[in-house]
């Protein structure tokens, strides 16, 4: 974080198990999406959207869409976390983005970028508003754009352009 | 498949492992990710980049970037499989396509398309073009634009938008 938001998150630190790393002898490329997850985990106790909350209100955060840049490889002895962002939301809905972040190299090993549903969990589960003291939280948590345009490339349509 | 590439890529079943299973009672969002790596790696192999050929020439994938929509929950009980294409491809890259397929559901359970680099690991690893065998391979599995279309949604920038 560069301090463009008024709080600041928790920096999540992942430990990279050895039937992580992959034939190619670098972290595989879903394990950067388990990191992410687990990063998720994280903002969402910070948040107040814990183990407690969830049982109380029997309402929690399902992801809707996800979009990772592996930008450099990161191998089995790095130390490796995520930074994770509020880059927006709205009644329902958490725009979140992870900086992953290993000690070795200048620039992030990744980003990714995911589309959180806040949903009450029932017979069919459907979405529900976020409750005010969680919406008030991320306001203090949101980027401003330019720090959001800092973070390294985030979510786009993937495709072949010539070259 | 639909039938609209020349040749059919086999599917690949998943076994969705206990632990995958989330406080949510669903699949955790980077075990689909998981689950799209082992498809992937079933396309190297059906395409001749299997363990032989990363053995003999020092060349692999690497993953450039993936995209999820995760379109419905999938639960431990469920048998899960997944439809590999051929979205796109040039001399060293390979746009693919993955559908999440689960009995219980009549549409995809989520969808996620990514970019591969063929690249030789060496002291420092680089981009290598594909051998003609593969890309022959490619090109009758290539999906039509109308068959691509009908995949279900792929990637996209993630934002929030006034609704």
């Amino acid at each position: 974080m560069n301090g463009a938001a008024a709080a600041e998150l928790p920096v999540y630190r992942a430990r990279i198990e050895p039937d992580w790393i992959d034939y190619n002898g670098h972290l595989r490329d879903a394990y950067y999406g388990l990191v992410a997850s687990y990063a998720i985990d994280e903002l969402m106790d910070y948040l107040g959207l814990d183990a407690a909350y969830r049982e109380r209100t029997h309402c929690t955060l399902y992801s809707l869409e996800m979009h990772i840049h592996f930008l450099h490889e990161v191998k089995g002895a790095d130390d490796l976390k995520v930074i994770t962002s509020v880059l927006d939301f709205d009644r329902k809905r958490i725009h979140a983005g992870c900086t992953f972040i290993c000690g070795r190299l200048a620039d992030p090993a990744a980003t990714a970028d995911m589309m959180l549903l806040h949903v009450h969990q029932g017979q069919k589960p459907a979405s529900a508003s976020l409750p005010d003291a969680v919406t008030a939280k991320l306001s203090a948590l949101k980027l401003s754009s330019a720090a959001r345009d800092s973070l390294g490339p985030l979510s786009r349509k993937i495709e072949l352009k010539p070259r």
